[in-house]
């Protein structure tokens, strides 16, 4: 295996190779996509929102009734980063716990134990994500239980490479005429100053980025108003961006035919929130 | 592993025991649900509809772009079958296609190799399903492309896991009011000797033993009518039946609250149809 994959893989108490890193074929995960999963971003030496993430991942679990506690975590990876040699620095880490190996039948097996997968990738995010996005929209024609964040992804992953081929950064999703979210990221509006998102419901997963984008909204003075917006109004918006993970706030500059502005300069409400989102991980980092 | 796994595990071209049959953590079967999957039964030495079942696989391939040409079976599953001892013999076949291998993204990799994964089980239908179904229907919380036969296959998992826990036999759907199909099987209406089953649209997966009973009500004489039932209309039903390919034909005999009959007899058009499917395997096996 190449380099794009990560230096090490946690397998289930092991640390291995990536390429040495197997799962029976008989595990639920590869058979249903019977799995939930998280990703977090270390910066400056700390996850950030590591707290929400693990929360985020237990509900998950919690959910769909695998039994797995996420503190067990908190001894495993920091010997996932050490192995990696990625303590202390900027890296993605990947959770995945499926619901454990069993010969193949729909119904939750009795007395399986989980598979934990985890693997980090050195990564730094920039300061701000200064990508000037262009998206196209389609209909949201996943499940309605988008709030579990899940492995059975093959929904998702027609949605971002409906975009991918269109050579866009991202794919966003609407549902009966409301826009719900994107495909890995939530979205969000601007009008008058205003902030509009989907409010957090079966539709979409509770993004943690989309929580620090809240948090910062009530700290800038910023009004916030979580509905969801119609596929007809966005056009009728002053501005749009994307959060997640590793996508932090993106500026959506094209959406569809429609160009929310012009010129390579991010500016309003959008910038605001970068920067907010900037100061926010130096003082995390700090908080070390 | 104990006795319950299959005997052989065919794995992209390696025939190997159970608990030998590992795929990689990278596998995009595993981290997204990203394969489509079949099931076939072996009666009397032959696959019943072998054909409608490959053909399904290779459109399902086509649709979510995975580049397989399922031609390519037609000489490995003669291998697996003979390397489990179960040439000729009646069992189950389990055929999984998955992308392939490569580092987590969404959007499909280029120049991968899909990775197929089979095994097959020794199991013997029998003449007639005789089961006295008793069902419980829900939301059908799905993704609008049940048209795909994928392993993202979470929902159905928990649809049938709902059922489960209340000691029923199947878990039947609905979406909008209306009943589209069941966690691992399709459903199907009798009223005054007309048959009703959902139409083949993006709701629904097109099962082959679906086709098998409007191929034998056309030969029966007994019309059918492809329209989705009202969940409110299921009451005012005579008959009401599963059908898949483990399943074969199953009576209901109770749906949530509602009696289809009362006793442990199954009669009119579902034994007819019981009946002409038993004597299709027969001919099925004598054509070999």
């Amino acid at each position: 295996m190449n380099k794009i994959y990560p230096p090490k893989v946690y397998l289930n108490g092991d640390i291995l190779a990536p390429d040495e890193a197997k799962i029976s074929v008989f595990d639920r995960g590869f058979l249903f996509g019977d799995g939930i999963y998280e990703v977090m971003a270390q910066i400056g030496g700390q996850f950030l929102y590591q707290e929400a993430h693990i929360d985020r991942l237990q509900e998950g679990l919690q959910k769909i009734k695998i039994d797995f506690d996420v503190r067990l975590l908190d001894t495993e990876i920091p010997k996932l980063l050490d192995a990696a040699e990625l303590h202390g620095k900027d890296c993605l880490l990947y959770i995945q716990i499926t619901r454990g190996v069993a010969p193949r039948k729909h119904a939750y097996p009795n007395q399986i134990t989980p598979t934990i997968l985890m693997y980090a990738t050195a990564q730094t995010l920039p300061d701000i994500n200064d990508v000037l996005a262009q998206v196209v929209s389609m209909n949201d024609f996943r499940w309605s239980r988008c709030d579990i964040k899940m492995t059975s992804l093959l929904g998702n992953v027609m949605a971002n490479e409906y975009g991918a081929q269109k050579g866009c950064y991202e794919t966003v999703l609407f549902r009966e005429g409301l826009v719900t979210e994107a495909s890995h990221s939530n979205v969000f509006f601007v009008r008058d100053r205003v902030v509009y998102t989907h409010p957090e419901n079966e539709y979409i997963l509770s993004g943690i980025t989309r929580k620090i984008v809240l948090e910062l909204c009530a700290q800038l003075g910023i009004k916030v108003m979580e509905e969801a917006i119609a596929i007809e109004e966005v056009v009728k918006m002053d501005e749009a961006f994307l959060t997640g993970t590793n996508t932090q706030i993106a500026s959506i500059k094209q959406w569809d035919d429609h160009f929310f502005y012009h010129g390579d300069t991010i500016e309003g409400v959008t910038k605001e929130l970068q920067w907010a989102f900037k100061e926010l991980k130096e003082r995390n980092s700090t908080l070390k």
